[in-house]
């Protein structure tokens, strides 16, 4: 496992591993890898001839009052938690090798990126498309791989291969979850005991809501509502949003449908969790 | 010389061309052909192993209120006058295929964006960031040429490529005069006999300021206020700037220094003219 953290030694090597007709699969964190990220990982060596993990926490999708200083950051615990798992190379740069003096450019998804977290991430979207896409021009890969349960993230980038005409794969992978159901985040290590036990309900709450809809229920407002109150049962009371809509467009639904995105973000103190199940 | 208008086999030819080694030298143009353009074929053509014209009149670099249904189109026109030129493949895509419904990913290059044609074109930029990010996804050159006359979007594209670590060389080549000076451009079609004398005064009030530069003047609002006297004495009273600039900032300066750009852009009825040189 090669450590690169300079971006003309990445594109030196990518190019010559394109010129033997390789493929190279890329799967890009912000590091403090847990098991979904494995996941991730595993999937990529099946999919890909050459493995690289980037590890980059990416300080342009943080807005000013989040959490970029205190996300948790160990590269060499990540290392270790992934030396064994035939990855090729991890490129982890540093923030001058990503973002220079001078550095102006950013691109956006401008419909997909307004909806859901975009509401209250302003800004977030923009630094993940842009650090994404340089990602692809300085690794070059056929297939890059990304969680689901950032589904609007996931949906982005692919929107933003397809019309930038980038010939990469980005294919999604299933949440991982706790035994009760939380579903995994490197933010979950902010939650103390009892907010880990409210944190639970949040999955807890979208289970419910897709029970009422597999009972026949398709009026959003009641079941966002139903779902709401298992929230504050538990004390979760800050709810960004909980919504059901259309898992292409991202366009809230006044009725809901088969395969629809039931999605929700909550803060138990500072801690912002995410999840969605579809239905 | 072969013609593609398709994105998917412009890609499958070019990664073909990419895995045995060769250069791919892109020259993007929106058709309408001049000298300029012709100057930029042959120096790609030095520069690469494989000679790519583009031919693409891209919508989102045009406000509402300009000329896009106007401009001068004539593709058979076009290829006739590069056909001797040992230009490879004319990549010449229709507006569904680079811009398919849903499109809505763009570029920014957020302060060079700012200066110069920037206030008044809002939005010029970012559709020509945007088609030049594409073109470069689709063609995958080592060498792109842009002419300096637009010396605005010559700089973005430069920034563009820096900052998302594209391994294009991007190379300005200098502007192409008719014998009176005025700047070669697919838009000088539109001038009217009487119009057309006085765009001549265009370049020669460029000319005159850097003459007073040379003369040992640095005053940049006294040399501006001489050289919008040359304009408005041949009835070119629509000036949108006519200014003395940094040239990698495009910052306007007070005081001019050697090697400053001097860009102007003036309106001669409907037709918009820029032209520039460096002092």
């Amino acid at each position: 496992m090669r450590i690169i953290s300079s971006i003309r030694e990445m594109q030196g090597l990518v190019n010559g591993v394109i010129r033997t007709g390789k493929r190279i699969s890329l799967v890009p964190t912000m590091g403090a890898l847990h098991e979904g990220h494995i996941n991730l990982i595993n999937e990529g060596r099946n999919r890909g001839d050459v493995l690289v993990v980037s590890i980059f926490v990416n300080p342009t999708q943080f807005g000013l009052s989040e959490d970029f200083t205190k996300y948790p950051r160990d590269l060499e615990g990540d290392l270790s938690k992934i030396e064994d798992l035939g990855v090729d190379i991890v490129f982890a740069p540093n923030l001058e090798e990503i973002y220079p003096e001078g550095f102006q450019t950013y691109v956006e998804v401008k419909d997909l990126q307004e909806h859901l977290c975009g509401h209250f991430r302003p800004g977030h979207f923009r630094g993940v498309a842009t650090v994404v896409l340089k990602l692809f021009n300085i690794v070059k890969p056929q297939v890059a791989l990304f969680g689901e349960k950032d589904y609007q993230q996931l949906k982005i980038i692919q929107r933003m291969v397809k019309d930038l005409n980038l010939e990469v794969e980005v294919i999604g992978y299933p949440i991982v979850r706790e035994k009760d159901g939380l579903a995994l985040s490197s933010r979950n290590v902010y939650l103390l005991m009892n907010e880990r036990n409210s944190a639970s309900q949040v999955s807890k709450a979208l289970r419910e809501i897709k029970r009422k809809f597999d009972m026949g229920c398709r009026n959003t407002n009641l079941m966002v509502e139903f779902g709401k109150k298992i929230l504050e049962e538990t004390g979760i009371n800050d709810i960004d949003y909980l919504e059901i809509c259309d898992p292409e467009t991202l366009e809230s639904k006044e009725l809901a449908g088969r395969g629809d995105l039931l999605a929700v973000a909550v803060r138990i103190k500072g801690t912002r969790l995410i999840d969605n199940i579809r239905l």
